[in-house]
């Protein structure tokens, strides 16, 4: 028997139609009705509050601490960072009036009259204002250094936006931070990576390349940008958070310097780094399948949901009852060292609705409890990451209800872990060495199917060399994403230039 | 002797000036450089983010959830809103503009090529936004309720700003609710005024009066607003959170209908309530103290603060793994239901001063440790809200650390519980009945000193006649606060009217 899907578009006829299928299915996200803005609904803002926290609590067990600067930027102060403007394309939105006034014709117009002398940017990063304050806060070596973050929304003027992958604002967490030394400056930078890492492969099952971006791909202004890849279903690469070692260029801009211990006066180093709700659409794209979303259980907002069978029948109450009670022993569990997230779904609708509403979702866990298995002390439990029997249908297993209470938690972890492990197998499969640049042609050809990621030895080509080897990628579609952490030199010569090779890069498509 | 406070300004001198240095020597916030823009640095932020955290559990515990909404909203949604957006006085932040461009002076302007079609509105609030999404969201009673909350940076365009109190961007949470019936959505709007009530109480030691707001002080649009104020030890109100019963107006406008049971189509009842980052004012001006902030116990982002006192001595080593053992501890405390938040203060500079930092930002209890507690296997502990002896010297207590670690939840409950006390005491004592309008004039007299508020009994006048009512008192600059919840019906007659009393109210001078 055939399996039957519940979305209307599977990933092999259409991954882009998918994904737009799985956001609206899941309750995730909605066009909002303001260009590019998109309106985060409780499913999807409950992941969003689950990373957060998770990030948060890794945030500052590092010693930093949350702050929060203003949603407006002077103009003046991008007009300081020529060079970090520039990196932004200049699109951003743009205050120029503080008062709205009747047009004359029943509406609305901006008042002339309330035009502000100095537009304001809507931020779109937070580093020219952030410095500012650095400038103010640092005087001494005694005050460095200093470890700051931030939750917030900002805004780019992007004129294609995907839902969660790019939307005009977005939410993130920018973490700034200013140091004495280069060097102190680099281990930061390189921490916040590895914090990235481990906080993308633990909590989101999300396995991920961390390295260093190409010169061409650094953040403007950085001397040196790192990131985190993660490999979609399509073998598309998803930069899912990066670090900017910032080195004295933008203390420079922002007059941020201390007196060091011998009393002269030193420029600081600064880093900044960030992730977005846009790794949310990284979850979607590495854990979705057919039949929706599949959320990992440490980022689930609800980890089990338990469905009464309810038939307007006298039994009704025996069976809610039995539910409200499994809900409460669960609630006393702990999984990953946190209580146990179960709810009771005892919205209006039929069950058959309310269970492929949670498949859709991806609860990790869906129990539904009838009348039999009232009687019985039963519950049945579907796991969500293996939905399916041999046979096509969904796998339902009946089980003791303590028998599923004592295994519950060790349910959860073994789906967060079959998740992980899932993704990294194929994120090992799609990576492949490739040796020269026929060999690059060759995988990225229009009719390879998924070609994933290819791994190339290159001699780190800067300036008009690499401009060049851009241009080649680009014809592609092409970009390259980072090259990997703690590898060797390799053997053998760059693909670009011919000349040795002195690390190895990985080159794919991307979002 | 006499006590030689820490701030460079008393209360009693200048209750302004105290209020901004306690704002600045507690490092809680400062100005930006942009107008009307704070910076909530550390201090600040963590007390905000146990606000969130404390009344964020309360509404989901009410069956709320959380989502995200555009900041921007588009300019024709207010147009549809004449009634609301006159209520904002129109002074919102206009984006007009998506890029930027050189002006060829070396300088950025916004593009002229670039001006939207629309201008957007960088939200002052978001019952519009949100009731487009409600509209799309209810089509069934089935749908019913729909209850939302978000948590938001909002903008309104504030001529004189006050940290905290009024920015021009604020941080808030704004809950909206949509109903199948009035009487629902009134109960959902008292229900969410007595969350905010408790909240205060118990989590910010802050004692309030919950009451309805009289016609001339309702949010534009709203059928009902209730308010919880809370008297500043100047004796001046502060309105520390609303909840609006809307009734059908803003489901008219934005067309939240649904199919009842028996099929027939019927506007929706909506709610919204919110409270922001100007609670954080609120605790200022009633817990604090010549010598700076006193912040609760449960809303501190840290409970206990050590202070090792190093003289750069070889025993140091020996204080700081002290020190370090005592804070693991205090970590496996609980108080208040939660993990005892305990800091190890390590920054350079003298022991002294780290004291009178703490002493400022308000931490609940200091300790301090030196070579002799060590050997003597005790701790110095001082109590911030009770902090000098009766001859003026700081109350700091020799205490055996086992028997301190026995008490120490304990302590901060009382230390929560007597801030609690302190204000209460005052709020009550604050508040005197006056029975005519020659009392009210000599209560708020200009010779008067810390008047309080006036509790009056009134006729609740409407139209014209309550305009008559508003002049007479903002002649005094009184406005009427509120009319407390749960009371039955005064004796005799209005204060204003003469006519008979149907409620009292209290007035008062207000920020």
């Amino acid at each position: 028997m055939a399996i039957k899907h519940a979305l209307p578009v599977t990933r092999e006829q259409d991954f882009a139609a998918w994904y737009q299928a799985v956001i609206a299915e899941a309750d995730l996200a909605e066009e909002s009705g303001v260009r590019g803005c998109m309106v985060i609904r409780p499913w999807g803002y409950g992941i969003w509050e689950r990373i957060q926290r998770l990030l948060d609590d890794r945030i500052k067990a590092t010693g930093h601490e949350n702050c929060y600067f203003p949603l407006f930027i002077p103009l003046s102060y991008f007009e300081k960072e020529a060079e970090h403007v520039e990196g932004f394309a200049k699109e951003m939105a743009v205050v120029t009036h503080h008062r709205l006034v009747g047009d004359g014709k029943g509406g609305l117009t901006p008042d002339p009259e309330a035009k502000l002398e100095e537009p304001l940017v809507v931020r779109p990063t937070s580093e020219t204002v952030i410095g500012a304050a650095f400038a103010r806060w640092v005087q001494s070596w005694r005050d460095l250094p200093v470890l700051i973050n931030q939750w917030a929304n900002v805004v780019r003027w992007e004129m294609r936006t995907r839902m969660f992958l790019r939307t005009a604002e977005f939410l993130w967490q920018e973490g700034h931070t200013a140091h004495a030394s280069a060097d102190e400056a680099r281990e930061e930078t390189l921490r916040m990576l590895e914090v990235y890492r481990e906080f993308a492969e633990t909590c989101l099952a999300l396995p991920v390349i961390a390295g260093e971006k190409p010169e061409n791909e650094r953040f403007p202004g950085a001397v040196a940008t790192y990131s985190i890849e993660a490999m979609m279903q399509d073998g598309k690469a998803l930069q899912a958070g990066t670090s900017h070692f910032l080195g004295t260029n933008f203390a420079s801009a922002q007059n941020i310097r201390f007196q060091n211990a011998e009393g002269q006066l030193e420029l600081a180093n600064t880093t900044s780094w960030g992730v977005s709700t846009r790794m949310i659409g990284g979850v979607i794209m590495v854990h979705g399948d057919d039949d929706g979303l599949r959320v990992p259980p440490r980022i689930a907002p609800w980890q089990v949901v338990i469905v009464p069978m309810l038939r307007d029948q006298p039994e009704d109450g025996a069976i809610v009852a039995y539910c409200r009670e499994l809900q409460g022993e669960l609630a006393k569990l702990s999984a990953f060292g946190e209580p146990v997230r179960a709810l009771l779904d005892q919205r209006h609708g039929k069950a058959a609705n309310k269970r492929w509403s949670w498949v859709k979702k991806g609860a990790p866990v869906i129990i539904e409890v009838g009348g039999r298995d009232v009687a019985g002390g039963n519950v049945s439990v579907i796991r969500r990451d293996r939905l399916y029997r041999e046979d096509g249908k969904v796998d339902s297993a009946i089980s003791q209800r303590d028998a599923f209470l004592g295994e519950a938690a060790g349910l959860l972890e073994a789906i967060q872990a079959a998740l992980h492990a899932e993704a990294t197998e194929r994120l090992r499969d799609g990576i492949g060495p490739v040796a020269d640049w026929a060999g690059v042609e060759a995988r990225f050809a229009e009719s390879a199917r998924n070609p994933g990621w290819a791994e190339v030895a290159w001699s780190r080509p800067s300036g008009d060399e690499l401009d060049a080897v851009v241009e080649r990628l680009k014809a592609l579609k092409l970009t390259i994403r980072n090259a990997p952490m703690g590898q060797g030199r390799p053997e053998g010569s760059c693909v670009f230039t011919g000349r040795p090779a002195v690390e190895r890069v990985l080159i794919g498509r991307a979002y």
